[in-house]
């Protein structure tokens, strides 16, 4: 099977111009087949101000109105994904931007909650992920830059959070792909305090939560890996977007069932 | 040669939501291979007015500064872009939603001028637009939708001219298919008076515009609509976006050099 490396950053490098050109350049010698996967950070947040569009979330998950939609798929859709993928292509990597409406790339539907109503968010039917249109664009040596938009079978557009889209789309492809994760944020990895763990699996995990080291926002984090993991996927990295070279040969934190 | 029929629709059809739906079902429904180019509308002013940033327009062109070409970026190839697509994968029809800057698609140079600073206004480089890549779309039956949205070899996104998006990529792909463009706006083809002039070539365009009968903004839709006509575009329709199927019958207005 040939190594397929997933990377997905999220708005601490979308957010510095300069981090994010840093990421640029060191994504692009990054060798082998390979798909990014961005965040949205702080542009929709600050347009939604901008226009006096409240923006809500609950649970670290924006709540996503017809406004907020429309916002989130010009921000991420648009201008985050057209801009990395523009400056892809003048580093001689073939890139091409895409969102998971694309070829229904990602098709979703709308998430059901009894207690919340989450507006214009999409829970991803991961076995309908259209893989193929991935491949042909893999074997012809073009790198996807995928939004985490995806749309339901009726047309709608959803927003979806971008940890949940690469994991969807990693547990798709592990069926023809070794598929390598590559999780980068703001820290060096999943910390006990100061110290980055190098490796992190199942039983510590479970440990580190009960003893409230692991917390918050880095447990979907967590889940949404181990969840990969479960399904197929060969490998889950996580840490820090300044250090991708690193994390490609098993800097950070590795993830691992046992 | 396979035909391949680009249709170009603009800020008429997609700033009513019902037109649109039309235009889409009606697209869905062409037969054979086909691309969609779409202009703006009235949003990216919208948006624009509401942010406080002005509109700066000289001879029917916009005057792209950064904050205006994130807006379009945003607008176009974002909100627009994928809203059509989303809803064109909904009818049955696979769609990708693109812009120029994807895979390097539509190369572009930024516009020199001494009179007038465009800003980050993109002139085609035509003979490298990436035909193998929206050849390898075709042979999957997938229809390009692409917004104009260029890019320059050094990363920098560029705003273009739907029409010139349009007659470009009609002129890189005649070297590959016998291409047809129909030019979709509010009017029922190119008017003498009331009348639509059913046939049009060069020397009646030439008359008709020392008449003053052809004036303004149809004169570079024409002037574009001319130039792709004798670099190898087959033919040329002008008409209304709500006659698809009859423009593509040779309703409207046939352009041709004799």
């Amino acid at each position: 099977m040939k190594t397929l490396t997933i990377v997905k950053i999220g708005g601490n490098v979308i957010d510095d111009q300069k981090s994010l050109n840093k990421f640029i350049s060191d994504f692009s010698k990054l060798k082998g087949a390979k798909i990014l996967v961005h965040g949205g950070g702080k542009l929709a947040t600050q347009l939604s101000q901008q226009l006096g569009i409240e923006t809500k979330m609950i649970d670290g998950r924006r709540i996503t109105d017809s406004e907020t939609l429309k916002i989130t798929t010009m921000v991420y859709a648009g201008w985050i994904n057209k801009s990395i993928t523009a400056q892809l292509n003048s580093k001689k990597t073939k890139a091409v931007g895409l969102c998971g409406a694309d070829v229904t790339l990602i098709p979703a539907t709308k998430r059901k909650s009894k207690s919340i109503n989450y507006g214009f968010v999409g829970d991803i039917i991961e076995n309908k992920i259209n893989t193929v249109f991935i491949s042909s664009l893999i074997n012809q040596n073009i790198v996807p830059v995928i939004a985490p938009i995806t749309s339901g079978y009726n047309g709608q557009l959803y927003n979806t959070n971008a940890d949940t889209v690469t994991s969807g789309l990693a547990t798709a492809l592990s069926k023809i792909y070794k598929v390598k994760i590559i999780y980068c944020f703001e820290k060096n990895g999943v910390l006990n305090g100061k110290k980055v763990i190098s490796k992190l699996n199942a039983p510590l995990y479970a440990e580190l939560k009960q003893n409230k080291i692991i917390i918050n926002g880095m447990i979907p984090k967590l889940d949404n890996a181990f969840n990969a993991l479960k399904k197929g996927v060969h490998s889950v990295v996580i840490g820090n977007s300044k250090q991708l070279q690193k994390l490609n040969q098993n800097g950070g934190t590795n993830i691992s069932i046992k």
